[in-house]
């Protein structure tokens, strides 16, 4: 980037679950190589390349806490023409919670809307629902429904059942299923897999029901940090845009935002922190 | 067996997600060709051996019906040294569930009782709830609890925070937790990693709260159930403890059956019902 302008992007598969600690500069290297010259290039980092398994462990801040309070920790030791910086994670202390990543997301997010209180619900393998006031990250939780997802459509029996394609009214009925009876979930589950086998059920109708029981169940949850607040939703697009639906029809108000504007954003602001510090 | 004596046992991991249908005769006739002689054997078999992909498919029978309604199903073109039957499932259209294995074991539980009426629990990877009136399945629900268990303790982010071990205590807490609040499940989960990360939470603790989310979760669900009914539980013994320490601090009464026992019964009792019609 050249201030706020993107000038090239690169990605890569190889994350934290995947390479060891002395991997990192190697993994980044292959993807941005050909970025370098005489000038130092100063990287920016946040997510679990700052975790204890990360290229350099950065320590949570607490909440409550602006979610990038303070200048990102500098990676030692790296390749000459870089200045490698990790943006830490927070931690709640109860109930246990921590987050990494989204904090830059939602600083980047905050950047620029002055004086915005509300929820951010960041969706993904593990979606986080955040309470914003004053700057501030005063709470959050993290569930599991991504993950959750992956797993039941991959290695459960229900790998067997549910497919490709998509069905918007199933998803939204299931959501609004457990959304209403959430402790029916594991039963509806099954049910995904005896709906097939009985009676034929379409693949992609099962995956969008198997979202939205989960979706659903997750929102029943987090009824307290969604009902009447302002809401606004950073994450991949077709996963904002279905916790957007199942939002909607409980009637609550929601603004998606850019996840990678947001990012941005955030990785912007805390480079400018490091200036300030050094 | 000779009539209900048991002479010998044998057992394998070699099940339906091991081994294609022409492989079922070789994985049983390498268990129990020490047994065969001049005389033809009767093999009885229930379970997923009687499914679409298992040995030879044995039809569901539909509820309400009797656990094991009539004689079980031949499978053709066996080894002349045996006279192998596969008893057949239930059904149930709506909501749809289905059932392999569990309909012998309750009819095995039933047939030394007479006159029981009430819901039998079936605990296992596939947890059952069943209701039994005059000696008929009525209805039943399937809970994939314990296949949630496994994929979350095993494959998931839990996996390096869940370990051996286990706790009385926070197993009763967790499930009196979620059996409460189940909406709060996907949220408890996350905590478990939380809580190893920022605050060194016990592996074998986190098991058991693990289990106790999850079962507190479907007890949840089967209120209905459970609540003021005769109850029994069949399953294997250290599953079937904890669902009945989760359930008698809800104050119900609880039988736990001899889940060995009860197949071998019905067995027998499908095994005669193949010379009945002979």
């Amino acid at each position: 980037m050249r201030g706020d302008t993107v000038l090239d992007r690169a990605q890569s598969d190889n994350g934290m679950a995947r390479i060891a600690r002395d991997g990192f500069q190697a993994a980044l290297l292959d993807l941005i190589e050909g970025w370098l010259g005489n000038a130092i290039v100063d990287v920016v980092a946040c997510g679990m390349v700052g975790a204890r398994q990360g290229w350099v462990e950065a320590p949570y801040s607490s909440v409550p806490s602006e979610p990038v309070p303070a200048a990102p920790i500098r990676v030692p030791n790296t390749d000459p023409r870089i200045r490698a910086f990790v943006v830490p994670g927070l931690k709640q202390n109860s109930p246990s919670d921590v987050m990494r990543g989204e904090e830059t997301q939602i600083a980047g997010f905050l950047a620029s809307r002055q004086n915005w209180d509300g929820v951010i619900c960041l969706p993904g393998t593990h979606t986080k629902w955040v309470q914003v006031s004053a700057g501030e990250v005063v709470s959050f939780r993290t569930f599991m429904t991504g993950e959750l997802f992956d797993l039941l459509r991959g290695q459960s029996v229900l790998s067997h059942s549910v497919g490709e394609g998509w069905d918007d009214s199933a998803f939204a009925e299931a959501a609004a299923d457990t959304l209403s009876k959430p402790e029916q979930l594991a039963a509806r589950l099954f049910g995904l897999r005896a709906a097939d086998l009985l009676h034929a059920q379409d693949a992609g109708v099962a995956r969008a029901r198997l979202s939205g029981y989960l979706i659903g169940a997750e929102l029943a949850a987090t009824r307290p940090y969604w009902l009447g607040q302002q809401l606004a939703i950073i994450g991949a697009e077709n996963l904002s845009e279905a916790y957007a639906i199942a939002l909607q029809q409980q009637g609550a108000f929601v603004e998606i935002a850019n996840s990678i504007e947001s990012t941005l954003a955030g990785l912007l602001l805390a480079r400018n922190l490091t200036r300030q510090t050094a």
